[in-house]
């Protein structure tokens, strides 16, 4: 494959660098297939462009619009896959390995897509937690809220997964509202433009939302400011040294961090050979070693295996790698492509040098192995190397050292705390594995190691057949880990958004913050509603619009045929004699009673836009309700949800309303948000 | 007031300095009162003293356990709060400043006790968010949890808030279950350590839980590690320069940053003199520059007004401020007390002078003043200083610069739009606040500065007396912003521990993550219970034991006698040629009925440890139920939450179960968590 020179994307045109350009190779034959340079561009006015023009597009979409694009992004992508798959090859990967970030990738735009939808308000901003009482009399109140930065997302990738690496933060970004720069390691970044190119010419998203520099990221951190983010995934050197930039210094620029780790992986004491969960553990082992060649941030460097098992599971783990067949990706019988390019390869033979020196080898991938479909000369083939380390605590290389290629080193373990005293020595990992069916040791283990890592997976047999995996990051789980892997977070579903907005305390008067957070917040005014809400459509239901009912009196016949009705026969309701000692004067109505009685006071019985009852939230019964109790209900439409037409549906909306049922003492008895289905009037 | 040598705690001992001592002054009387230094302690061995010994006491209490330590802090410090106002006299607070910092900071305790038991469960951990699904059958899901750092909170504090500046931080490391090593400004840290002291007497606080460092800071930021925490409270260049430490790169450790910044408050169009609002704004500015002497990160530098209020706000702020008397805080008549130091005098007074080129000084606090009983010349003293910016676009410097004293700038705007430009243009800042009763501006202005700011207060009539004012953090509230502010976030209730926890992804299957998380997971086992869960008091119950009820088949009957009994006759459940359109096929049984029903089903009648049905949280009905369906039950015990005994209760406990209700096809029609009250067997 013959590949022109790489384009970058920036301020709205498709520019080449104009010198200093980077050759790209095949990683299996080590052939030229093109070239990339960013030289001559200005990186301060792809940030002012995206500042200027992709921000304000994004940022007045509502989460439900941003969600859509997504999935049109996802649906788009998805029919070009064929071409990414054969760019993949190119940089090494296997089919597998191409699985793992193209389709990988698109799957985040999914994930986020859905998110955004079902998780998120119909609005730009989002309201974040609770009310807060800040007064006695209720008139001061505070209320968070997050809003999207106004600056540009600066995404710096790794080679290692040219599309997921961009689309895992793209889809986050995209959902909260910020542009982006990319700008994927030079190395693969043909890839990722691939994927660039075709989202720029489906036109789906806003212009200037996204933006590809294929090559020297130069002076772009220079000109960040305080409203833009930096995110960085790589070796934690570099992620060290763009991180004390004095301009995201000077600026306090977000900076999120996400560096190779030397994760491990932990067998459990039961886990003998004859278990399944043994089985379950070579296999992660080996096959964390060897997709992607380990050039992954999560993959398994260091197995943490009891004592005793250290000679089986060394044995089992030789036999499997043994089999890895290597080679041209691209062939089906190849279960292990080259590494990224020579620097790689160079690289990881001398961190190999190095840990032997502590570690004895007992697979050196080094050595001669057969190459299929490729010359062993020309591509950047290694096999995979295992070492045995016996003496774990007596230093920190074998903890500190990585080797980013299809390296992994066993550690014996005496007791639950050496194997956690051995986890915990990576400094700081992204993800760490267990294989147990011991739930005491597993949870010994997660509590005495979970404060050093982003993820933690505990495998058994039970789960094994449908884990995605020790060395998969998923989109609804944050990814990222402290010390030594960066200190940072992504995704973790909607919590991955929060990075790219501001969180701002609001404090003023209840009806106020009401009218700006679109949601009716307690204490709020309640103005009676002209007409019965229950005849009003989705968009004619105005936030704090409120019913005030009629009132019913509580009798002794309504407690017994409830009793009746429910079968619900608790002595509190039904046995005068049983109250000595309870919270109970004399037999209370059912709860249960007290909310479906609210529900006959406020429901509005002719057919009209309400379609259902959907569901009730945070009921409490907050007063016992007596014989002889008259009981009203204040209903208040508190929030609405929009929600996609759908062809064979009404077109429809969620409406919360507040619903609070007080006694003829003015004491609140009750208080939910009840749940209705609504229907639109439509044009 | 004459002081001793003011000691440091580390390492579990009281020690002075060794040499380099600094001298502390009355900022009043100018008089030396003691003097303080950290020559020669270990910084290395203090932090090692915290992750060792106060660390392992900390994180393995539980968050009820830890609130509990709060209170009893709060009120033994209560109880020692004249000794703090003597102190504070000495750094130049009035009464009401003292407040502010003393009962303000005292009362950070209090809500960070009653949160950490009130929202937090009775665990040293906490799960977080809901359980994501991660596989199609079910097998396979995740969850986060949040798990205490190992390490230390060092806390780098500013001069102004010697007692606030410090409890704010404690409240929220100790309730996250870390311990810390505070560093207050050197020149006011005897009422610090004043406080510091009462705490380590007391006792309440695990050993090594807290140490203090009164003066230089040495080379403690060369010693922190990966699962340490660093905060800074003071100048943004200050805090610029620790956050780029060599060491805190290396390993990544947390920062969080609080600077001082330029914040605004914007007057609305709608707030002509005759307002109620037009007099808030002027007191509230004026308020804001006098208190504490306008040293406060919070205060208002900037006063944004429309253009043709210019006028009448600066004279009306000028009689305001006019009538300020300033002199020895200790006296009831004095409004204001001195600066903090001869230097931070300096300070303003060159700040002042810088402003003054691009902005008239209408009040200029420099010039001759009264001061009441204490000597001008020894003493820190100024008065109130007001300057106006005709053209507040034409330079930046009067939107950077800040001088940290009684003194702000008047700007004009002529649209919303210049306003919020205005407001922004302090490039990130703590808060900032508006004046309005008009919703729509109130909207507009929030939307449009949010990004920019960490906390936003809107002001009007109808909160103005019960408001805390522009420049109180709340602890139930974020306090931190983007930018010049420093890019931090500290309390905001339960959120701010999460600075001290590290949130980890678990993935397993739900059983065993169940196990770990003490809460019953959606798809793990739910085990029949050997007799009804109801029959059990609160300590007998075990997360997952599940009762599975008998049946029961849904007539007609059921419906029409619910309808008549709640009174509840809407069209769906009543009118049977009603239907065309709708949902339904056949008049639905009611969804208060089905889960009243539910109950019938799994209520256990007879007298026993369940007190109460206290609630009921996320009801959602799932299918609609025809006459002739048959339903029935799983009750599983979801999760427990200790409650606190008080005398004259029965001792209890909440316990949340899951309520699932099935019809004849396997399919669910309702799904709940029910909440009940259960007593506690006791010994």
């Amino acid at each position: 494959m013959q590949l022109e020179t790489i384009n970058n994307y920036v301020y709205g045109q498709w520019l080449p660098g104009s010198d200093k350009f980077a050759q790209l190779l095949d990683a299996s034959s080590g052939e030229e297939i093109g070239q990339t340079s960013t030289h001559g561009l200005s990186f301060k006015d792809a940030l002012e462009y995206a500042r200027k023009t992709g921000n304000p597009g994004l940022r007045k979409l509502t989460f439900h619009e941003r969600g859509r694009c997504l999935k049109s992004l996802a649906l788009h992508l998805l029919k070009h896959k064929e071409k990414y798959y054969q760019l993949s090859y190119c940089t090494g990967a296997t089919k597998v390995d191409g699985w793992v970030d193209i389709e990988g990738g698109i799957g985040n735009l999914f994930v986020y897509a859905s998110k955004g939808r079902r998780e998120m308000p119909d609005l730009p901003y989002y309201v974040d937690g609770k009310t807060e009482g800040l007064s006695k009399g209720g008139s001061f109140v505070g209320q968070h809220i997050c809003t999207p930065l106004a600056g540009c997302a600066v995404h710096i990738n790794a080679f290692n997964f040219p599309v997921w690496g961009m689309l895992e933060k793209l889809a986050v970004n995209f959902l909260a509202g910020v542009p982006a720069i990319v700008k994927p390691a030079t190395l693969t970044s043909y890839l990722t433009q691939a994927v660039v190119k075709d989202i720029i010419d489906s036109k789906i998203l806003p212009e200037g939302a996204l933006q590809i520099l294929c090559g020297s990221a130069g002076d772009l951190l220079g000109h960040v400011q305080s409203q833009d983010i930096v995110t960085f995934t790589g070796s934690a050197s570099t992620g060290q040294m763009l991180k004390a930039h004095p301009q995201i210094m000077k600026e306090s620029v977000r900076f999120n961090m996400e560096a190779d780790s030397l994760n491990c992986s932990i067998l459990g004491p039961d886990a003998t050979p004859d278990t399944a969960e043994f089985k379950i553990f070579i296999k992660e082992v080996a096959k964390e070693m060897t997709i992607k060649a380990g050039q992954k941030c999560t993959a398994i460097r260091r197995a943490i295996v009891p004592e005793n098992l250290m000679e089986d599971v060394s044995q089992a783990l030789k036999e499997r790698l043994g089999k890895t067949t290597i080679g041209d990706p691209r062939r089906d019988d190849v279960r292990m492509g080259p590494l990224a390019s020579k620097d790689q390869l160079h690289e990881v033979r001398e961190k190999i040098e190095e840990l032997s020196k502590y570690a004895e080898l007992v697979m050196d991938g080094r050595a001669d192995f057969e190459v299929i479909g490729a010359s062993r000369d020309n591509g950047f083939f290694m096999a995979p190397t295992l070492l045995v380390c016996e003496r774990p605590f007596e230093n920190d290389i074998v903890h500190s050292v990585e080797a980013f290629g299809p390296v992994s080193t066993l550690f014996p373990y005496k007791t639950t705390q050496e194997a956690i005293d051995l986890a915990n020595k990576g400094g700081g990992s992204l993800v760490g594995s267990l294989v147990s069916a011991d739930k005491n040791f597993s949870k010994d283990i997660v509590l005495g190691t979970a404060n050093h890592h982003g993820r933690l997976l505990i495998l058994n047999e039970r789960c094994a057949k449908e884990s995605t995996g020790h060395g998969s990051p998923m989109p609804q789980l944050v990814h990222g880990g402290p010390g030594r892997a960066g200190g940072g977070e992504e995704m973790g579903g909607i919590r991955g958004i929060h990075h790219y907005m501001q969180r701002t305390a609001l404090q003023g008067d209840p009806t106020t913050l009401s009218y700006i957070c679109e949601r009716h917040l307690p204490g709020a005014d309640r103005p009676e509603s002209e007409r019965h809400p229950f005849t009003k459509h989705f968009e004619e239901i105005k936030i704090g619009e409120t019913l005030t009912t009629h009132k019913r009196t509580v009798t002794e016949t309504d407690i017994v045929n409830f009793a009746n009705l429910s079968w619900d026969h608790f002595y509190a309701h039904t046995d005068e004699t049983s109250l000595e000692g309870t919270l109970f004067e004399s037999r209370v109505a059912h709860g249960y009673f007290v909310i479906s009685m609210a529900a006959g006071l406020f429901v509005h019985a002719a057919k009209g836009p309400v379609l259902a009852n959907y569901g009730l939230d945070e009921l409490r019964f907050t007063k016992p309700v007596y014989v002889g109790a008259t009981l009203g209900v204040k209903l208040t439409a508190k929030e609405k949800i929009d929600q996609e037409d759908r062809e064979d549906e009404t077109p429809r909306g969620i409406v919360k309303w507040q619903v609070d049922v007080t006694d003829d003492e003015g004491e609140n008895v009750a208080l939910a948000t009840i749940l209705t289905l609504v229907a639109k009037k439509g044009e």
